[in-house]
């Protein structure tokens, strides 16, 4: 991650002692109060302030670190795609079969969708995203995306899936799982992985009836 | 939906003379234009004064008509809605059966998120949406949902689904519909109707090998 770092003390929050000021800033902290910002009141509630507060740091404090709301967004955003795509390629690079290895991104896909959920749209939509940062999200979904179409591209060809345009069918499952983030209840007692399940069996076909 | 243009006709949008103070308003056109806007610059960029313009009317004729631009929305929303349940409870009224019924509402949707794709979010995200607007777009998607569980029952009852929980099975697919509003170009060459066609295999399993 791409956080210039203000001090070396490695100090975190709650590591830190009462009353001194703080130096250090966590990506992932920001990131997370990133995510609750937007959650609560779109793109317009991210703020270098909001973000302090949440942080419990001073604003100077934060400005040193993440000098601008594009920065604050970058952060999010680094985030959000460093994982999924180096848990999408393990999956292709150490996948067992083309049947697994569709099944597991799919699961993968869910997963983030779950966890992205409050915050997905910010990228996914565009609107009022700084340009690097939606420039780099576009890099990175053309990178996901190939890694998908190979997966899918191989489950065609071993009959998993139906043959068909392999980009057509990836972007088809993409939307289903990424929509997953738009209906998910925390509370009806299904997982990401039943969801998943739900997912790969419907692509799966009825099967014999 | 078109909206009719007037200029070089010696006549405007309804036919009426030019020079004559126009009294009607076709929702049908504010509907386009409100879209137009919409797709020109998100929601902030719906005004009265923005759609009085592209409407070729003043302000003062357009206000008598749509007071507010909660009804500008409303407008849009109405236009949006109410074909697409038509068409859907057409299809499950009339279907000759349960697989047909299921691949007409697919197409029924992919349609209509190709169809709407340049302002489908202005109600699905919801944020900014006057309340009046959200909590009807939240009665139509229920209605328009129920329709589609039981589809989604039926076609698991017959055997062109596998069995699964239908209202998940109808989230998936409406989502996969969906999402399509998001990636659709029309200069792919490939029409709703392949897309469709590409859904309706996908969930048809791959088949015999």
């Amino acid at each position: 991650m791409r956080v210039p770092k203000g001090s070396g003390t490695g100090r975190t929050i709650s590591g830190r002692p009462r009353g001194r000021p703080r130096r250090d800033i966590d990506p992932a902290a920001v990131a997370d109060a990133v995510a609750e910002l937007y959650a609560e009141g779109g793109f317009d509630n991210v703020s270098i302030g909001g973000t302090a507060e949440k942080l419990s740091v001073s604003r100077a404090t934060l400005y040193r670190t993440v000098p601008t709301k594009d920065d604050l967004l970058g952060i999010l955003f680094e985030r959000s795609t460093r994982d999924l795509f180096e848990q999408a390629s393990a999956v292709t690079s150490t996948g067992t079969g083309p049947r697994e290895n569709l099944h597991a991104l799919i699961r993968v896909h869910v997963d983030a969708a779950v966890r992205m959920r409050r915050y997905m749209t910010v990228f996914y939509g565009g609107a009022g995203l700084p340009p690097d940062v939606y420039q780099r999200w576009q890099d990175f979904s053309r990178r996901y995306e190939e890694i998908w179409v190979g997966a899918v591209s191989a489950a065609m060809d071993a009959g998993v899936l139906g043959r068909d345009d392999p980009q057509v069918v990836t972007r088809l499952l993409l939307g289903m799982c990424i929509w997953i983030s738009r209906w998910y209840r925390t509370d009806d007692g299904r997982t990401p992985d039943d969801i998943a399940d739900s997912v790969i069996r419907l692509v799966s076909g009825p099967g014999p009836t």
